[in-house]
């Protein structure tokens, strides 16, 4: 059967967005850098790319989509990533306002899931048609999947800096165990390959 | 010149000690497991283990020698670790509290430095006669040394499981910049040296 996948590049204190995130600063003072690794140095982390774009649909929670506060939230909104988003696949976002589906270019479509985490899995897995599901993000959606044990791999990609402040990946998870499957890394990543055991 | 080295275990939600922590849990709850990789996979983790005990000397906080909260600190205690502490070199405490140099077995001496985080590290940096010196932890002394800009190189030990509380070690550090050196590991840990960068 298809995996669930969760990828998250997070600071070496934990934080997967800095303080203070706004509309204008969405991943907070700081949370830039954490990427870092996907813009200076595509080649090195050639493999650690394509595994996250790799997915056949995505789950992501409403912050991810319309960013932090009360945000854009109208029918006029169509994300933080231009006509042709990265992800071109189906796409479930989290929310308790239902909308129609929105259509971008290049094969991305958004789909709006008001009735809870367990069936946008199931939409997002009936979408990907056998290949994975990735979860996307934020923090709070990652962690609500990961509590409900409904993620197989976690891939942590750590940036070696300290954020001192902002959004915590692994609070609020509970008791997990997880297996390292493989490490790998660069001088602005280290990537960690988790199965989460059951 | 020497290095001044610190090697620490960590929850991948960055705790060094589990909540609870008492004289009869010194490490608190659940976090015994942190250390695994050292008891139950020695040989596969033989390079990361003679790393940490390479030191020429070494230097601990108070709560590290004589446990959370008053604690026995008295001229009675003489540590966690037996007759013959695997140090095998001098061990400098810092304490508010002078108290006469105490001689193990098997060439750990532990001497008590009340003048401050600069003055321990010139007493072992002395004792260390070329060799690196250690900073063993915890988490507080850790903390004054990264933030004092006086560790050259901190050796992370991520242990992948999830401890929920407990002694934070990358809080109040300040902006850190670190430089991955390299990254190994097995099941029970992930191994990733790092650079602090000035």
């Amino acid at each position: 059967m298809n995996s669930v996948t969760c990828d998250l590049t997070m600071s070496l204190d934990g934080y997967i967005a800095g303080p203070n995130q706004s509309m204008s600063e969405p991943l907070g003072e700081g949370g830039e850098d954490l990427h870092r690794w996907m813009f200076e140095e595509p080649e090195a982390n050639a493999a650690a790319i394509e595994g996250i774009l790799l997915a056949g649909a995505f789950i992501m929670g409403r912050n991810m989509y319309a960013g932090p506060g009360p945000g854009p939230w109208n029918e006029d909104w169509r994300g933080w990533w231009g006509d042709e988003p990265p992800y071109h696949a189906p796409v479930f976002v989290l929310t308790h306002h239902p909308r129609p589906p929105l259509k971008m270019k290049g094969g991305t479509t958004f789909n709006f899931v008001s009735d809870g985490i367990e069936s946008a899995l199931a939409q997002a897995r009936e979408a990907a048609a056998g290949k994975d599901i990735a979860v996307a993000g934020g923090a709070k959606t990652v962690q609500q999947y990961l509590s409900a044990g409904l993620i197989d791999e976690l891939r942590l990609h750590t940036a070696p800096l300290i954020l001192g402040g902002g959004e915590r990946l692994l609070d609020s998870v509970g008791n997990l165990r997880l297996e390292p499957l493989d490490v790998s890394g660069t001088s602005l990543v280290t990537h960690v390959r988790y199965r989460v055991v059951r």
